[in-house]
């Protein structure tokens, strides 16, 4: 039984809790390193405070659970059987459970009720949260390759703009060439925004085409041995009018100054204000409307939420994205956001790609 | 409003529930064409009997929801909001709410009875996959234009095939030729397996490079307007021995046969016995783990589940996956998967991608 299967056992015992039941993608390849999109099929880890830790899984998958790793016990159903008359034996004996209740869904805890009728169930969802919220020297050596494929990404895109190409093609080359240096996986599919398109900060990319004097935002990450990395950088293409300079350069001095205050033991909201303010007063406070940042690891968007009213506080270990943007409607986006780990001393970049303003010239690679 | 939530209106008159909550990704698609990957943020649509739909949606994505085509009302919540409190006034008047049980999170559940104690759930999965069951016209013609950009991955990858290429590397130029035609998304991953990779039914694309006498297996699929496809086909390189060809016409006749009994008013059930008939009396019967096949819209797996033991019954309109598969631990596996419409007069194939065994040989386009 791994480290963190033995944690959770320890929290079932401290907490009096018979079993513990992990359903989510990601923490199912947190506890057991296999990685995998359960679909409609169920899939579950159940940890028990004085037994074996035992993993439901259809038949077919049961090769790549042992390939990750797993030792510990194995049930598995065909997609013919009934996968709750399978775990029925074990789910009658527990009368506490505690599961991910923001993961699972109500379906699935009715079926277990209707095995278990007395069943009590309680929380994980803050316990794994927890334990993912500190990162080991392992993860962190996985996030900065994540964070160093995300670079490389962001200066494909640029190398790749020319002037009549499209989102979606700046979105192929960015693809092409990480999938050529061995990247299966990214974070998200990549972000590509040209001119008012990037006033949006969740637009799609689409057909719009390059043009002289357009903003280009790209926001994209990369999976690394399943962490993963998120960066947003803004150029634009040829010339910079004075309004994006201005802009550029508040959303710069937020990213800067945001940076600056993640250090261990702050108020989590204080990054979002100490960033919001440099925004608020160059006069762009109503255009910037999301929270600075996030945690980062496994899942792109995890714990912490750094909005400005959360009044939990930094630790080393806990690597972050800070991401203030200004939005235009109709005429443009700036986001800068790079991803952060908070050290004993402060903290430390992940992400190195160049801050400075680029305008990017026609023909003109930039190394 | 639109005729999908007249629809749901009048299932909750019927049925004397006051209100039906949508929140999984693909349904909020489907009542109102807006496209959005909620992560940790609710996002969720209140129908109600007799007054206007209320979408509640982040402020940030107000813009998109309307572009999208809502026109119902919405309400928004920040970063910095408590949607909860957002939401009480909605949820406190609500005595019998229908949900989605199989998509929405016991966390959210536990919510809205914080909100509304006397809240009485029910279900809303079956009338909303029922809905999207059988498909529309023009439902159908997206099916099939994602369906013709999935014949075309195959021929794309199959033309990118060369000795001391990787998975991934096919993978790439498939993925880059098809975001050059446009199509910015895929159904899932791609999945481009080599030799003894193929025997993994859900295998995923590493490093392994291609040799002469490998089996190739492509599973992939493409999103036309929401919309998805799926197809799996299995080649060789340079040369086929005789196991391969034997399993591969077995695969063949199983897939051929499946597409055959696929008629309006047969059993789902037959389909898979149908196939399966074929693999066990060729001596393969231990060797095709999963069902035949599943429904394809929206979603890539959705309703029905063409396993053995399902009694239902197929009616025109509805879209299925026909895919029967034979696979050798550690040495291949060979898959052969369509797209198939129910139509009055029995079926339509939307996969169009040769189905003849085919050895790749070096140097030598197909075409």
């Amino acid at each position: 039984m791994n480290d963190r299967l033995r944690n959770l056992q320890q929290f079932l015992i401290e907490h009096q809790f018979e079993c513990g039941l992990i359903t989510s993608k990601h923490n199912i390849f947190y506890l057991s390193n296999f990685d995998y999109e359960p679909h409609e099929r169920f899939i579950g880890i159940f940890v028990f405070q004085n037994r074996k830790s035992l993993m439901v899984v259809p038949a077919m998958e049961v090769a790549m659970v042992k390939e990750a790793g797993w030792e510990n016990e194995i049930i598995s159903y065909t997609d013919t059987d009934n996968v709750w008359d399978i775990v029925r034996d074990t789910v009658n004996q527990i009368q506490t459970l505690a599961v991910e209740k923001q993961e699972i869904s109500y379906f699935y805890i009715e079926k277990l009720r209707e095995l278990q009728p007395s069943l009590r169930l309680s929380s994980l969802d803050e316990k794994l949260n927890n334990m993912r919220l500190v990162k080991s020297d392992d993860e962190l050596e996985k996030l900065q390759a994540a964070a160093e494929y995300a670079d490389l990404a962001v200066e494909f895109g640029i190398k790749s703009l020319k002037e009549g190409i499209s989102e979606i093609e700046v979105m192929a080359e960015i693809e092409f060439l990480l999938k050529k240096k061995g990247i299966r996986e990214m974070s998200f599919p990549p972000v590509v925004l040209f001119g008012e398109n990037a006033s949006n900060p969740h637009g799609v990319p689409g057909k719009r085409l390059l043009q002289k004097g357009d903003v280009v935002l790209f926001d994209l990450g990369v999976k690394y041995m399943g962490y993963s990395s998120d960066i947003t950088r803004t150029v634009v293409y040829d010339h910079a009018n004075e309004e994006f300079v201005n802009i550029y350069n508040t959303v710069l001095e937020a990213n800067l100054v945001g940076i600056d205050a993640c250090k261990p033991d702050i108020r989590m909201g204080d990054i979002d204000l100490a960033a919001r303010t440099v925004i608020v007063n160059a006069g762009y406070g109503d255009h910037f409307p999301h929270r600075i940042g996030h945690g980062l690891g496994l899942d792109v968007h995890e714990t912490p939420s750094l909005t400005l009213n959360n009044n939990g506080v930094l630790k080393t270990g806990m690597v972050l994205t800070v991401e203030p943007g200004i939005y235009i409607n109709g005429v443009m986006g700036v986001r800068i956001e790079d991803d952060v780990v908070i050290t004993e001393s402060g903290s430390r970049v992940l992400t190195k790609f160049p801050k400075t303003l680029q305008v990017v010239s026609p023909g003109e690679t930039l190394w």
